[in-house]
């Protein structure tokens, strides 16, 4: 608190990421990080990059990443926003899309970092609660808003919508923005990308943070009509004119372009999703069916800050929400395999699990 | 335009960089970058960085680089903030400070991104003239306000202020902020930084992309009180928990570390200026006493437009502006030597200056 902070910044309430702990010898599933490194061709182009000229502005149109998400995406050059990470993208699309007259539509349970934004931009809110099964019922949204987001999957849940709910939205509604924020989309979602052309209100965000093991790189980015993407550039032109590095422009192309490194380390994580998910059903856990690179569980008899403080002890790091909702779960993410039976072995030893 | 912006993105007027040709073979000092390549000791850090962590999520607080800016500046930790180049630096600054009942005070020729910035935030301002000779003159500025913000020195005329004048300000304002904008203070101004501890309302930033030679790895940084600090960390953690890469953390820290290499290379840019001063005066230029790495310079018979188009048809790029009270000036930013002279030559190849 302070005299000389502008009043809205008051009431702000930052959002807080999960914890990044410096020393060593944890296993770390708290950040629904990847546990495999970038692919090999982003760790050579970084190595090999001409480092004289970082003296130099990155582009500041990105074109070189631009162009090859276009590309792998079969979408036109001005349908592609890139940001330094997919909350830079998000906090520009709530600037420039949903400073409106009415709420904005969002589940109750969904990215915490919306209601932030919302603070932030001073953007009014309407929370549309989840199905008593954790799932977005899209058919709630079809009321009059000032725009709709929701993430598919969802976090922290990892339910995945079926495409034909969103478009159904779509259909509904044409005359505000519909932001699907897929983060996780690549383990096993499937992309509303390919509606970007048929409803030009549609934005779909997506990040290398995740599938593309670049999280510590940060670029997002969003695909969409190019009068919604030309609204993106506006308020990105009005910030930060050269967001995205020189490196970060060069890793995160080579990332894209890697597709079959891409394949396989997403289809390993899935795998070993699926092992998870059997053994923590095996120990009585109610795991929510995941389409991402978590898992979402809680225990009928076990509180879920219990189970975090549990596995904290055993060196094993999970993400524990206070939120009334869902304190009793805990979110897992998927690592190597080595790890999720570390974990598995961690829970084992708790007495009520034995 | 689009009817689904936000209302306020109709109006907006984005910051237009200087140009970044994609084609080699052009002498380019259009956008004030360092001709000298980052440190020995930052293209070792990139080179040998263990690029398997870049999976992980950067450190959100980027400890090591506020470590390090700590350490150098003689300040503490909760006293540096730092942002994905000083453009991002900035526009949390607007939005965490700057939005008040009364108006921002700043020079009416200063970077011109300051406006933007106060557009997109909806800052109202009150634009103070400079001094016929190009000067600011803070005495102008002990006036009612919401905020005050200039750049020291300033840009685009590269004029500094002595440092008296700044604290003669401060004594006067203490209700309200400013911001003291010292991205060129390397290249011959004296810093504020040693009077935030008497001056809570005082913010300093600067930069690493200009006498560090960092443009293209994005990294800027602030110095002022803790209560300034955590504002900028409230507005920093509703937008981007990682807005540093883990590269740009690791690059900018070992940058700051090579004293040696930073006073080689801005003496080397200082004493080339000196050259280029007198140069320019030579073919009859009104050269700004410039405190900076660029030169902002007229001629009295040949217009700025002119001047900046003969440059260009013999591959060198120059920054002119259009603004009505500084159109006669060129922006020329110092590289080596050798572009210095053949900067030099290629004027002389002007009718009216052969």
């Amino acid at each position: 608190m302070s005299k000389f902070w502008s009043e809205a910044i008051l009431s702000l309430q930052p959002y807080v990421p999960g914890e990044q702990p410096k020393q060593g010898n944890i296993i770390k599933l708290n950040t629904n990080e990847n546990p495999y490194p970038p692919s090999p061709k982003v760790v050579e182009v970084l190595t090999h990059f001409p480092k004289e000229r970082l003296r130099l502005y990155s582009d500041p149109d990105s074109t070189q990443l631009k162009q090859t998400l276009a590309q792998h995406f079969h979408v036109d050059y001005d349908q592609v926003f890139v940001g330094n990470g997919s909350d830079e993208v998000l906090a520009h699309t709530f600037m420039a899309f949903f400073r409106q007259p009415l709420p904005l539509l969002l589940p109750s349970t969904t990215y915490s970092f919306y209601d932030v934004y919302c603070d932030l931009y001073q953007i009014k809110t309407q929370h549309v609660p989840l199905t008593t099964d954790y799932r977005i019922n899209l058919a709630d949204y079809a009321q009059p808003n000032g725009g709709i987001i929701f993430a598919n999957p969802n976090a922290p849940t990892g339910v995945a919508l079926p495409l034909t709910d969103i478009e159904a939205l779509l259909q509904e509604n044409t005359e505000t923005v519909v932001v699907v924020d897929e983060a996780y989309v690549d383990f096993g979602a499937e992309s509303a990308v390919t509606l970007v052309n048929q409803y030009p209100n549609l934005l779909v965000i997506q990040t290398l943070s995740k599938s593309r093991s670049l999280a510590g790189m940060r670029v997002g980015f969003a695909i969409g009509s190019p009068e919604l993407i030309a609204g993106l550039e506006r308020v990105k032109n009005s910030f930060n004119s050269y967001p995205l590095d020189m490196l970060a422009i060069a890793a995160a192309s080579a990332a894209i372009e890697d597709q079959r490194y891409f394949e396989q380390t997403t289809q390993q994580i899935i795998a070993d999703r699926q092992w998870t998910d059997e053994q923590l059903t095996a120990l009585g856990f109610n795991a929510l069916p995941s389409s991402t690179n978590f898992i979402f569980a809680s225990h009928p008899e076990i509180s879920g800050a219990e189970l975090m403080t549990h596995l904290r002890s055993r060196n094993i790091l999970v993400r524990h929400f206070t939120k009334p909702s869902i304190e009793n779960f805990l979110r897992i993410t998927i690592g190597t395999r080595q790890e999720m039976e570390a974990m598995i072995s961690a829970l084992k030893e708790h007495p009520k699990l034995a």
